[in-house]
């Protein structure tokens, strides 16, 4: 998507310059990787114009392989975000409907091709919510995941008002879930997709996420994290995991001067997917996943351009910020 | 609708930032009358959101009323304008379907509220080309106009490739046009609008408008412009007028270091109108008319933000360009 | 006011580029009255030339009636202002003297005319404190306010380094305060303007208004605010309300991370008269009026482009600011 | 004084950014001398606040000596420029009154020790028109050069319409100008300012300069320059010289595309002088003046910020702006 | 290199901004070719920071595949562009000494790795005149593409003060140039490469390259460009090729308003480059030459970044730069 | 030192523009005493061409003296710097090497004649860490300060990874410490330099200072500060000062919200030097430099550029950063 934005803390009556990016949630995720050093490679439908063309271009600044990108339609999706601080909310107004990316159908993919080198397949759960074909073309590229032995995760995380295509989530997600081995989800959501009789305001993550596990053989780790809103401009962020059996916390990170907080948890993913393919340790793989999030708040744009070196040595709890020279 | 542009020359890809503005066929003739100093309102349908606020306040800045544009559904129509120079030509993607605009409906507007004290009443060719939605409103507004006794201007001219919804633009501009009382075409729009047998390249604008005003017993007079196009940095801009007998035409002004070259058909048409009724002498109206096109070239936006000592200065053959203070 | 500052936190020598916004105290009040869903029209007088027309243009875009606005002599107000952080204080360079509206005239305003559909009038301290002029017509325009039985609020806060004319403000104010329904006002001006014998330093906000209420029968309610200034990027804000019998106060709110802090009074008077207006409970207005003043902190230039929703949301004690989307 | 423009062509109204610079007449010519190599001072009066500091640091960084500038009062003087393009002319207004310069007194300079090392003293007609107070000082300085034996060189050019604090050009100017010994004036100017009887549409540059040398015995030169306006983009260039018997002209140059026009007069005087101390032969200083003027152009803001191989190359007919690295 | 330049045509005294760009004789034609639609690799060392890692994203990012770009040192070229306009001459200071690319030794690059999937090996004189690393890494890679058969073309065209490591031109090139298919030359480059006995000043393009022909049997053609410089915003281009027996020349194109001309050279190379592939016929490929190289003066940066349509509509004769819509 | 830096919190391969401004240790120091009200003289070496101008029109600016500055060679130092947030770090890459600094020699200065009016001489340790070239003219600068009685301070933090021509900093130092009468240093520093015994991480500034000032006679005072670093955004800053027989401390400043961390050991060394010229008592000025360093905290770019006022009031205790109007 292309986000636009008035500059700092201005309103869109106030400027008539906007900042532009491009971001989304698996490129956010993508990028993310690719900055922490694996190659990277976004699958997308963008639209056959100047501005598919500059889109992708900007992931390919971002180090990603667009090589699988499909191109036609006329319409970027779009986003629309005003920053607010401390008491001041962030406005964000979303324009999907019609993109090149909403009107993709799953045949225009070739998944065996695409994932035919391919280690780790990462889904979130906006992208089912877009349209039938979206919806269609993921679950197609889980399955052939599935086939080739590739892991696949999933960030469920999709507001309900995202599904406007006469599908509801709880329809649609729980065949893609049960085919994912690691999943991003908090316990409200789990609830919810799952039709469970738990009460949300009662349960903590950990009854719920026993319970969904029970219902997902497949189902490796659920992360989740906690973030504590002081306002606008200070989060406090935790990660938490199930690892099977029991449930792991970190300490919280003090985001004191949030800079960007855009696609935090689409850096929280991309920790939790490096973290895992580079630490033998589930709790050094939370710990790397929670400070990527937590690095992610000082990044402008959506995608989190840190270096491995950022988050391990926040993740090893060096909070300090020392000039690096 | 929203434009959005790199700044200078700069490519898409070349640039993070976008200049933002408003525009669009109707707007900008009303902002043009409106720096000219009449009263001008523009009756629209914007998306009810941050989106739809920012551009009413662009209009109010703009001096105009904005009392009566009704607000719904969520997208704002855009476009995407790359500037060219010399002979890079300047590239122009637009978003308008399932706008707001689009999406209004005849029956959203009260016309014989909103124009009860208009003395005029314009219409562009492409309000009719958007949607089914679009060119009933166009009608019935017309219609009103016709039975108040109010002046309806047309520019009628409009891309073939606009009319996407089903519907020709000969099919719907006819019966537009035959109630309208001031026209703005060329005779390449005016020999396919009404499928005159005529050859286009060898037709000429006096033998078509000939033809076309015998068809419309109402229309008072016909104008066009001649663009010779040395590049797309030099336009040479010459007025053309038919007023029921003749044609007359003012020398060219030679524009030769264009600033912004958009809107400026819309900035004749508000000189067309301005100068009818300012002016006893349709010549006058057409030296200002080509004067205010002229000027045009020179502002950024697509709007003709110059006033009326501006315009009559260049009308009256002063090119000097010498500084006012 | 022409407002005119450096980027960001630059000083002027270390800029080419100045930030340009409009503001002033009733101009702020009214704008913000605006965005929270008020008609509003501002009353003043602009210099007859481009830049007066850019200032109009500026209000107007701010939702402003600007149809009372009087125009004639060439200077227009300024300000000067370099940003601070922390420590570093932010600094002011006024440019009020022979402006367009310092130079006004009584007679160059009809009152009767442009009040006569107005349910409120608001003044500031400052409007007296400019000229013979200006104080003359303000006390004119409350005069016929009450005629109308107007609801007359005066925001008393003026500095005495304004009064240049001749004039103090003990010897002008309080024939306006008077006249006037509700007041904003610290008890360390009241003390200075209606020359108690109190000491400023030992005498509390309760004690001074109980003493000036039995002064002005008229008066209805008198408000100020506490700010705790922890540096100039951290402010903490309490309303307070003397009812006529009693005083209230809200809890502090925690402004931590100051986006800019010019026309926060303002945006409390602003939320003051909107809260009056709006709730039954007079404890409900100075909610909504604090939180409105800690709003203005986080948004950019002079007035408080804040929506009702955003308002009511921290009046109801919602800190978080969790994103809308 | 303070020059402040909207970028590019844009209008204040299309604007929320202003371009910062400083310039005035004697400004730019000691700061043109400055780039060509000469050590150059200017004495002025500005505000004792960051405005008055900002404009020094200015002034500063384009190598002038600022050790003679006094400071008192608060507001500085301001230029608003908006920049026209072909037909659309560039609008400027001054907001001179009641500034520090303007309320200078001649007693607050000693000439004596400002000029005690000075070779050359350059006034404008500005200067005089702007208060009593700025006459008598230019005045006493002009006396004071003339008993040190300083060249002293008078750029007259002042629109009438500057002469608002109650006198006019013809009783202030001759007693400046008869105690210079280089003038640059126009006949149009020479005329008003000596009230000839001379028709001034009908008088040639010749007849005039040669009638006003005669009454005065001092002076040495006249130069002045046409100026053929094309449009506000192009102009096109000649400098002219009365050498006390008769009258040099040089080949026009182009000015093909106009960056910025202000200061191109104050660049010709920097020419002249410069020219006349470097140069032995006249037609030479004329030739460098007029390509110092054309160069000026192409340089943005009030000052020509050019070297003196600049200057000296387009001087000998190098107009081919051939890259040098 | 690093392309750091005030913004329009400001001084570097007269900003506190600057604008970045990547460019380089090769990385120029690279892009250029990228963007005509072909795939593209750049060869090259950076320093091992985040200027290196930057530039390596400016590159993908403008479609270049950079996988082989080597990584080293500290440094990165750099250049420093103040652009002129009319009269005034752009200037240009290069820092190119000790950076990464200078210090590059052969043996960090594998040139029949590099090369064993190409089509085209393209090399400028600036390589092999920046240190002796470079112009060795320059003949092997040579050398290289001659063993596999692939087309080298050669723009030699280096200025002599590039020459600082001890080597001149006519010592080091023409052991390259006769190991080339493809040479971009003029008259005065060839006379003094290859020390002919000729008269710079009154030898014509077709005498020196009959000549010099007759010396390097493997070359083909030799293509030259005609460039009139009516000043530093106005140039007229005209090709000019030797195919072996005869001169063919392309009428001039008048680019009357340049953007940016920076980079023209390599543009006309990447055109002259597809040309060749894409046309049948030579005189159609030095017409797309001419073309790619008139579009890049209208583009801002190092880089030709127009596409195949834009440089075939000029070549075809439309110079019109009508709006693509 | 040229300096290089993204606009706000971006990366490199985020921006196309870098903000410009200019640096370096002894010339912060010099900035910022002449904001303090000082005459301060810089003594360097410049590139001689437009980025050494450009330098010196900087320091002009910034009120510095720069008749000393010589000219030669082509390079410009350079550092560029990516601001970080929170727990982001600010990375820094230097270019120092090959500079016109690094390449001055002793011989280019004549000091007696450059110190014969001076009352302070400062020099960092930065300076002796460059080049032999570099070390060699600060010493006799230092030696020349000793014979004409001028109080020299020294500014020993110099990173150890400087120092890349062959010496280390314990080689260089001392001979320039001994002579010097004013010292900033930690322990850390002073163990390294002096080749103590001491254990760094089990020594208190107390203990070194005393050992180091047995040998080192002439030394007077020596400071040193304390900084906590909470994060990127907020440290806390606390002055130490031994003044040969007791170390003084200040309470800590908290900085809470960091505008620019760059060059706040600079400044700390400015306020010691005007401290100790301005106040009698030794406490005063500690305070008096704490303040200043806390202060530049909240300043864009390299120096200091607050007013004695602002520094003072801190010093004083005025923590609230109080609007100055």
């Amino acid at each position: 998507m292309m986000r636009l934005s008035p500059p700092g803390y201005a309103k869109f009556s106030q400027t008539n310059t906007l900042e532009l990016a491009y971001g989304g949630g698996e490129a956010n995720v993508a990028i993310s990787l690719a900055y922490l050093g694996l190659n990277a490679c976004h699958v997308t439908r963008f639209p056959d114009n100047l501005l598919g063309r500059a889109a992708t271009q900007f992931l390919r600044q971002n180090w990603l392989d667009t090589s699988k990108v499909v191109y036609g339609d006329q319409r970027m999706g779009q986003y629309f975000l005003e920053k607010g601080a401390v008491h001041r909310a962030s406005e964000v107004v979303y324009e999907r409907d019609h993109s090149a990316f909403a009107r993709l159908k799953p045949e225009m993919f070739d998944w065996e091709e695409i994932l035919k080198d391919a280690d780790w397949f990462h889904w979130t759960g906006i992208t089912p919510a877009i349209s039938q074909g979206t919806a269609d073309a993921c679950l197609q590229a889980i399955k052939v995941a599935n086939r080739l032995g590739i892991t696949v995760s999933a960030d469920v995380n999709s507001r309900k008002s995202l599904w406007q295509y006469g599908k509801t989530r709880h329809e649609v997600l729980p065949s893609l879930i049960e085919r994912s081995d690691i999943l991003m989800a908090s316990e409200y959501d789990l609830i919810d997709i799952f039709q469970l009789a738990n009460d949300p305001e009662n349960s903590s993550f950990k009854e719920v996420v026993k319970e969904v596990s029970q219902k997902l053989p497949r189902l490796n780790k659920i992360f989740d994290k906690a973030r504590e809103m002081v306002s606008a401009s200070h989060h406090r962020i935790q990660g938490k995991m199930w690892n099977g059996s029991s449930v792991a916390k970190t300490p919280f990170l003090d985001v004191t001067h949030i800079v960007d907080r855009v696609g935090t948890g689409d850096a929280y993913c991309a920790g939790v997917i490096f973290g895992l393919l580079h630490y033998k340790n589930d709790q050094d793989a939370l710990r790397f996943a929670t400070a990527a999030c937590a690095l992610k708040h000082t990044v402008e744009g959506d995608a989190n351009m840190v270096s491995f070196e950022n988050v391990k040595g926040l993740a090893d709890g060096n909070t300090s910020g020392r000039i690096i020279r």
